[in-house]
């Protein structure tokens, strides 16, 4: 099945301080579109449509949606007819009721996801030769979703059978458990990433960078402007993926990765690497273990229907700590 | 229309002395495949497929085939099929008769091109974390044709409506016809761009690199293994595409583009760049003006079906000089 | 002798716009120490005193003077000394009478350029690790002049013989006669280089990067702010002196390198590198050609005694255009 | 006192299997000049000079000497001189007692450490320009020694006042007592520094590398042969220095430090900075805590009269873990 899912799109994040939260982001080096009381929209400098980061002022810090463009307006009546098929509640948010975004739709994914998908977004000027506009890491464009859910084995089949993504990378446990799967549609190495862990929750939003020297070049700035505390792993190359990486926490404690290196997965007979959950170089080629936050703090996500935040639970596999996920 | 092309995959290129050419691109920072006293098979770093560029030893310096990656078999005979309902003579070579290939066929597009399709290749190591085998530019995978054709505006038209590709930037003259046009069907800035000159003939094929340094510790190595005189054009920005770019002539003149610094096209809103002729940024954001020999010379192209050079003609629109291409 | 000359100190160049030239280095990436309606200070990230670089607003864009740091007061009274035994006319600047910085004085050197010698200036706050501050190219030093002399062996003698340099690198002709010179104090490859050309003239005055990123981000940022015209020749690698190096013309001409790449040359058994003049690696190890312009055009200096241009003369050594200078 | 010494020069280290270490070695891209086998010779790619690193194969890892080029054999004798006439026990080693290297001789330092001095070391190849044998993190030449010493107050003290060092960073703790110091002798940020902790052993001995990306490929390359557990710490910046670091552990344990982005130390007028020991900033500018490791394990030094290890003791100033050294 394909319902022309072209790519992650944006998250809606809640925050409890914009201002601060704004400098923070600034600081990182994306561009901001529009700004009010009560919301920022984000971008990064290549990209075309208005924002792929939202903002709003909360008292809770916590994940509203996370959402993906497809194809057009047909796409986006199908997708939702796909979900109303199978008995999934679709909550509708009408071209209006939110800024700079056409019509679109938000369900709970069988995880427990709040996932919004739409087909318009407002164009705005793309800033990627705006070389003097450049600052700290020069986020270029969102990348990914990286999710902790319980069930990764599910999230893989529905994602892949019920929504056409691609498998380019995954690990599995010694029982051959599937234990984080990354997942595509456009063909770099993902657009959603699932891992074994207390869930739903967003792990980290990825946001890409044209070259290794910007994610040192944002170390740096980061630091002399006080955000040094900010920084939670990396500078460092994971084994799956081949991302040069960098981890930060926002001030609210979402977490943004910068990240370079991929590939492209366009061709149907590339085979999904496969990686052994003990492998040493999976998580880490090169560089630290992981810190224990990494591990252990994630976003909390609402649900679509209630706004209320969504309970979490164990994961299906037993946590093994120090690689559970990338 | 789409019948699923995936990408642009591999270029066909005769050579006059093999041990030189393997020399040169081996020192440019090539994976050989594999080699005979007839063949050199070269891969970059992170293909999974068997090569993507084939040099042949032949009395002439000429392109035998330029060659697109379909879905699937399925996808060949259809597109075969296509061909030949609109009386495109389609020239089968079946599995076994190239090495490493399935089964393909060959076509002179409209304007001359000696085109492939393909939808099997032999699958081979990727050695995209093997850095100790890094060399030269480190070159990481096919990126693009660069074809120069008598008539834009067909080549254009052909490939977007007949063959389902998109268009990422164009250029226009002062009486806003389509002096060059880049042109894609895997979401980058492009697998083939086709410009305005004598015709048909290829200019360039461009391959990707990983990251800006990548190109300059490639100048280096060249330079301290006598290559400097290969170094034509470059290092430089085009305005065009954002490239950060190295032009290269290999032993026999063949052009080998390395290229860093795209964005990504996959969203059906994206509005193609516009370009004046004339706009100072276009061709080189920064850096010299390309020397004569890049605007002048390209690589004679052969007819798939009988096997000699095909003639080239006169340029529809009035060439001049300082930026009929990129 | 010895009389410890530190280290290329700083340049005073006269300018015709001057908030037209102020733009420009701050779009380079100096940082501006002071400026008023006559004067504008600037510096490099790291520099720990006043200025490297003071622009004069006045009606013709020249040289007023090329300065060295001594180390102590009681060596500039004996290198003053020096210049008197030897017939020099010596021109004091008491203290107060420039600003930022202590006494100095002036002479015309033997091949009539204006130096300047100097021991004290005011220090302010080094902005090495005020990563948010850097801009442009980030121009971190000043590192050194470049200066066309009518007879370099003369030059040549002198600096090393009565002022105590080394030298680095230099190019000989085919019959042995020295046609530049790269003489160092401080052990990187230069703090003055002399070729053989009409002089007395400024050929350029080179700043140091941290590093190849930064000069391309230099160039990006230039372009973006439209400033590619005033990139004359680069990114490159000069043989000589392994420098990777960008030549810009200012507002009024007078040209900058940026220049990253040297080594340590502090050895006294440190054998000087010597170059054929018609060695193709020696100007450019890769890249493309000089341009007339960098062959032909560099800044008149003045007079210190008189405060009018010098006259230039041709050299003595017969000009080949290709290779006369790096 | 100015005794002409010109920077640090070699070490010369025991380790316990020879062609386990030159694997480490050359992967990490130093050059071999000469090996046997006994001994391994190595050199960064700039260095004009026979070796900056010799490894001995012994029984036991251990630092035989840190060495310190100086001016002249003249120089050498008035050093000598001195160390005598203090009452410091010389030892002499003539001319052909060690392969490449003229006379020489050592000293225990105050603090216990093993230190040589020479003025000539036989001439190789410089391969600055042999860019097609770079490898790995293509290291350029040493940088620095950095020495765990019981009083750094005194070796503070005895390297400026009686070897005349400069300093240009230093660290104290909450009652000013200096922690730890850099001090040079070529204008870079050191040729040793001293840290507070059991001494006298050696921390690590610093190479300089040509730009950050190389560090970085040093650490993919390093980990595509399977030496990633050789990587202890980093890649990051420091604040003290400023350097961008990694931290390696031999096959022995022996520390090398890779090491870019110093500044210019030239000037007599340079105030060295001052940190408070507790300034978070001062170790790591950004990126994580050193892992315990790293503070401390460092390699025991010889005896250079009996060649027995020399005990370790207490150091002066009570340890604080987190921040005791850089």
């Amino acid at each position: 099945m394909n319902f022309n899912i072209i790519r992650c799109g944006r998250a809606v994040l809640h925050v409890t301080d914009l201002e601060r939260s704004k400098a923070f982001y600034e600081a990182l080096g994306f561009v901001i579109t529009e700004s009010d009381s009560d919301c920022v929209y984000l971008r990064g400098l290549e990209e075309h449509n208005h924002h792929s980061l939202l903002l709003k002022e909360k008292d809770e810090p916590v994940v509203e949606a996370i959402s993906y463009k497809v194809y057009s307006d047909e796409d986006l009546d199908q997708l939702a007819g796909h979900f109303e098929s199978e008995g999934t509640k679709v909550k509708w948010l009408e071209k209006g009721s939110q800024h700079a975004l056409g019509r679109a739709f938000r369900i709970q994914d069988p995880q427990g996801l709040p996932v919004e998908f739409y087909a318009e977004m407002d164009s705005v000027d793309r800033l990627l030769q705006r070389y003097d506009l450049y600052r700290g890491a020069k986020v270029q464009r969102i990348d990914h979703f990286n999710c902790a859910v319980k069930d990764v084995q599910q999230s893989y089949d529905y994602y892949i059978n019920e929504l056409g993504f691609a498998c380019s990378e995954y690990t599995v446990d010694d029982k051959d458990n599937i234990w984080a799967a990354w997942l595509h549609r456009k063909p770099s190495v993902h657009d959603v990433a699932f891992m074994n862990s207390d869930g739903p929750r967003l792990h980290h939003i990825g946001f890409w960078l044209k070259d290794p020297m910007s994610l040192i070049d944002g170390c740096d700035v980061l630091a002399s402007m006080g955000y040094a505390k900010n920084i939670e792993r990396g500078p460092g190359r994971h084994g799956l993926s081949n991302a040069f990486f960098l981890y930060l926490r926002d001030p609210d404690g979402h977490r943004i990765e910068l990240y370079n290196g991929d590939y492209l997965t366009s061709d149907p007979d590339f085979k999904p690497v496969k990686w052994d959950l003990n492998d040493p170089l999976r998580q880490t080629f090169w560089g630290h273990e992981a810190p224990d936050s990494w591990f252990d703090e994630a976003s909390i996500v609402l649900d679509v229907h209630t706004g209320e935040p969504v309970e979490t639970g164990e994961p299906k596999l037993k946590k093994t700590k120090p690689q559970f996920m990338i």
